[in-house]
């Protein structure tokens, strides 16, 4: 639409407008809560000819702060003040025009549960496991097929949905709690109401809706606390950057600058790097945040305020009402980054002790850290997002484990990106992981799996600095390469189809292999929750020398030695250059062999395994 | 040695030491001055038994505070104290042992040269030029074989030297100055009596002279002045991580600890990186900066407070002495880093606008920007450095012309490292470079030689961001492959010995395309060094699109656009997309082919070319 067409059609929406009933339709966010550190909210009122009336309200504590009426008068936006002494209730807001009331409406201000603003996010002391909620279990086949869906269940087609839901997930809680994660992020589950396409989550289509496919917000807020009651955080996918083209205020824009709009459709650049370029052209820095993704999920703007506001109170909407620990932001660099930084900003307002990871997808560990909150290189800006993904290091895990050692290849690429860590503000709040959604998997094919290197990798992820982070079907060694479509990277979970002939949930349904891979890292991420050195401990490593990368992890009760050998070969590996840390111990436990070992002289390693050991006193 | 024999050799040269004459046979530094910031001086009495002896003065304005004997007798380090009021003359030091004079030495406070504290350092309005000095020119035969030097000429061994001089140097100065270049940094010239393979200088056998076969100390203070006078700085080469093992104190150390010493022979790491590893093993460090280079160059233990004041004095010493506008200091993280650190604080201190660019030879931004002055990733720690070497860039050059551009090759590589500025406290203090003493050249096989890429590369380096560096050589196409020996990297200049059949020093030695890449290079850095744009302009770089990379340099008076075509097609490059910087400017002068271009609308890149146009208002 140009500018003139879309002028010309306001005006005749707006004449019209009388026509219509102008009573509220939706309004969003659907409730509040009183007794928020911010007392402001904002009421995005939809209704045909709506902003042709004007909205007022009488609740005790409760005030309008401004009505704001967009181009588009089937919008108004209206601007409460709650105070604290502000009481849970109904308020009514009426709708009047020419002094008479035309319509009214109801608005519930809940009561805040108590602690709701302290709540813990994840953090180091974690190990996360990514599911993708379409294609881990389906536990509700009524919920398939559903009559204003018209994206369906295909499981033949890896672009198609597969059927995967909450009731799923719920059924496997204790598998995923036996597996020894503490935390789950699940790829997003609001409405995608798209054509196709629709399972991956991220073309959202209401902001304030569980996709019915996977349930309703009651019963994603239900799985949250079965998630909580079993000792598990969840974390939720946000995706501020863009939406669903079938989103409903996309088939109706409150403004024309709702989105980033361009002259004709403009692709991202994906140059993420032009956003913290101090060099970089403003049109590069432009091409790169408002290009859309893809056609189909227009580009929002977050510099409209009233989006800006939209975003912001959505996430702390989510935050309070399904009780979740965290959220996983996508494509950080790619919305406004003045916008980003006052969200987290807010949220950390309301939420002290959150915490949020933004996909920062870049190769470098300086691109990086420039995203993190408080970062020394971001030359006065601050992100306010207090966890990275570390996609440098998972960009070393794919290569060191399967080349020889050479300066600069090997195990040495972990070691290389983990020495820049002088980059970071905070290198305990950095994720580490092998794979997700977007990626091949560990192992692009089920010829090319190596349970050797499935070991040393799970060793180094749930041993090193940070956050651990799991990509559900890591542990029955599930291969899948980017090559072959997206769609199949997110291959079913065996066993979570009433249909499947094997069922990996449990340990008959899986081989021998997955049942050693799923043990493995079920003993060593359980004994990672109650170890101090791996989730809090300082990180001291050492250079690795053929091939044998050696670290520590120390804390003030008790100190955890880590030997990765990639090398060919069964190495002998003298203690003796450890020595500062090792302080002439003489003991310690393997805890995957659960066996005591003498480490006064040397180790024994064999060819391409992993070892942590504790040290006794 | 080990302690225990080195404690006994001691004592048995102490119990020796009366029956020498104990008189001073060498002090260093040969010289001083009155009038300098920093008041004190140590002065490194060197004698058969002279620390049997008490060393007294009695000087106006000069007085002794401490007088400190190693464990070797034939050193005393005797510190003076000189008062802002002392005056130049000879102070007489004498030596007193049991109340009776057993010698005495003169020694000279020169009068400051005015202005000396003020001088300016290189920058970026600078064109650096890298000359290894054996390489060069031999202008005096006579000095090819000299009595005392083992090590003499065979310019058939790439290892053995060449006799190049600072004769043949002058000679060319005109050349060089012709050539456009504004700076000159010699591979180090400081005397290298070693027995073989001293030709590169690096292996320093006495910091306080050069090297008879290039010249005496005069000789070099001439040289200083000769470029000075053609308008052209002189950058020094200082060497302090290692020294020659035939280095005067090496042969009688002052003390054990005046070198890292090993229990056996130890190499250093390499591994710079774990010096600003934040994780890092406290032996790694100790590996990477006090292990060893080769066998041949003993490691100095710059903790060890004389040596550091030693050291610090040398560099001031040959400021003050020769004139010099800066220093290029080798292997910059691999000395003691506190120690550099205050080295680079007392030189900024007599010299607040000397320039010094340190070799920190490391392939990330990241890990380079750690060492220069100020870095906001450093950590608390503070180089002094106020420049670095791009290595990461020349890497990136070293690939990004001859490959297909995809998201991560071709010219997109120099974009990604620029784009990491935001690391850099100066990016102004960065010298680029495509290749150096230690690198192959540009082109490794004259067979590879391609005057369109050379073409391209010039231009970038003298058109981005910081100070150009280039290698003697470069500008005649030059081509040379690590792979056959460092030697080789370091070939005899066509021209420079009076045997040489072709003279590429004059138009007519040198082939058509040597001339066509020489008026090229000299034609640019002479239009460069009349550019407030390309010496001291911001820069604005727009993401490379379809292998054409496009950046301007802005300054108040003057706006340049710089572009490189690296593709195999003739491109007819859009100029809306940078309407940004040229603001519908209508014309531009393309400063190569010295006609005007209207740049209304696009502007006609042949494959593989460059262009740098001035907007004209």
């Amino acid at each position: 639409m140009t500018k003139k067409s879309f002028l010309l059609f306001s005006l005749v929406v707006l004449s019209m407008a009388s026509l219509f009933a102008q009573k509220p339709e939706r309004i969003d966010p659907p409730f509040w809560w009183t007794g928020m550190k911010d007392g402001s909210l904002q009421l995005v009122i939809y209704g045909k000819g709506i902003a042709t009336t004007s909205a007022s309200i009488s609740y005790p504590g409760v005030s309008v702060r401004k009505e704001v009426k967009p181009e588009n008068p089937n919008y108004i936006f209206l601007y409460l003040g709650i105070m604290p002494e502000a009481k849970p209730g109904m308020l009514k807001i009426s709708f009047t025009k020419n002094g008479k009331q035309v319509s009214s409406v109801t608005y519930e201000l809940k009561a805040r549960i108590e602690g709701s603003a302290e709540r813990k996010g994840f953090s180091s002391e974690d190990v996360v496991y990514l599911i993708m909620p379409d294609r881990f279990a389906n536990g509700d086949l009524k919920n398939d097929k559903l009559p204003n869906y018209k994206d369906t269940v295909d499981r033949k087609d890896q672009y198609a949905r597969h059927g995967g839901d909450i009731k799923g997930i719920e059924k496997n809680i204790d598998y995923i709690k036996n597996l020894g994660v503490t935390a789950v992020w699940f790829n997003p589950m609001d409405e995608n109401n798209m054509d196709n396409s629709s399972y991956h989550g991220y073309a959202i289509t209401d902001y304030y809706k569980t996709d019915s496919r996977f349930g309703s917000n009651a019963d994603y807020k239900g799985m949250v606390d079965k998630f909580h009651s079993n000792g598990i955080k969840v974390i939720k996918d946000m995706v501020f950057n863009h939406c669903g083209s079938q989103h409903w205020w996309i088939k109706d824009l409150p403004s024309k600058d709702w989105l980033n709009q361009w002259p004709e459709y403009t692709n991202s650049s994906f140059r993420a790097a032009s956003i913290s370029d101090p060099h970089a052209a403003k049109s590069d820095i432009k091409k790169m945040a408002n290009g859309w993704f893809v056609p189909s999920m227009p580009d929002l703007n977050q510099r409209n305020p009233l989006l800006a506001d939209y975003l912001v109170q959505n996430s702390i909407w989510w935050i309070e009402f399904s009780g979740i620990d965290g959220i996983r932001m996508d494509t950080h660099p790619y919305p406004d980054a003045d916008f980003m930084s006052i969200w987290g900003q807010k949220l950390m307002l309301e939420y002290p002790n959150l915490n949020i990871v933004g996909e920062v997808w870049m190769n470098q560990p300086a691109w990086v850290s420039y995203w993190q909150m408080n970062s020394p290189t971001a030359r006065g800006y601050n992100s306010n997002l207090p966890t990275v993904m570390d996609f440098p290091l998972m960009g070393a895990i794919e290569k060191a484990f399967d080349e020889p050692a050479s300066w600069d290849t090997g195990l040495i690429r972990l070691y290389d990106i983990i020495s820049q860590d002088f980059l970071y503000a905070n290198t305990n709040n950095i994720m580490v992981f092998a794979d997700n959604h977007d990626l091949s998997r560990l192992f692009k094919t089920n010829e090319a799996v190596d349970i050797n290197k499935y070991k040393m990798v799970m060793t180094f992820l749930l041993t090193t600095r940070g956050i651990p982070q799991f990509y559900y079907g890591n542990e029955i060694l599930m291969a899948a390469d980017k090559a072959n479509g997206d769609g199949n990277l997110r291959k079913d979970f065996p066993g979570g189809w009433p249909s499947d002939t094997a069922n990996a949930f449990l340990p008959e349904g899986r081989t021998q292999i997955q049942n050693e891979a799923y043990t493995f890292f079920s003993k060593l991420a359980k004994w990672r929750k109650e170890s101090p050195a791996l989730t809090k401990g300082s990180l001291i490593q050492f250079v690795p020398e053929e091939n044998v990368y050696v670290y520590f992890r120390v804390h003030a009760q008790q100190t955890v030695m880590v030997v990765l050998n990639a090398s060919d070969k069964d190495v002998e590996l003298g203690m003796k250059r450890f020595n500062e840390v090792l302080n002439n111990t003489a003991k310690g436990f393997d805890i995957l062999k659960k066996e005591t070992l003498d480490i006064t002289k040397t180790v024994m390693l064999p060819a391409r395994s992993s070892k942590v050991i504790l040290l006794e006193n």
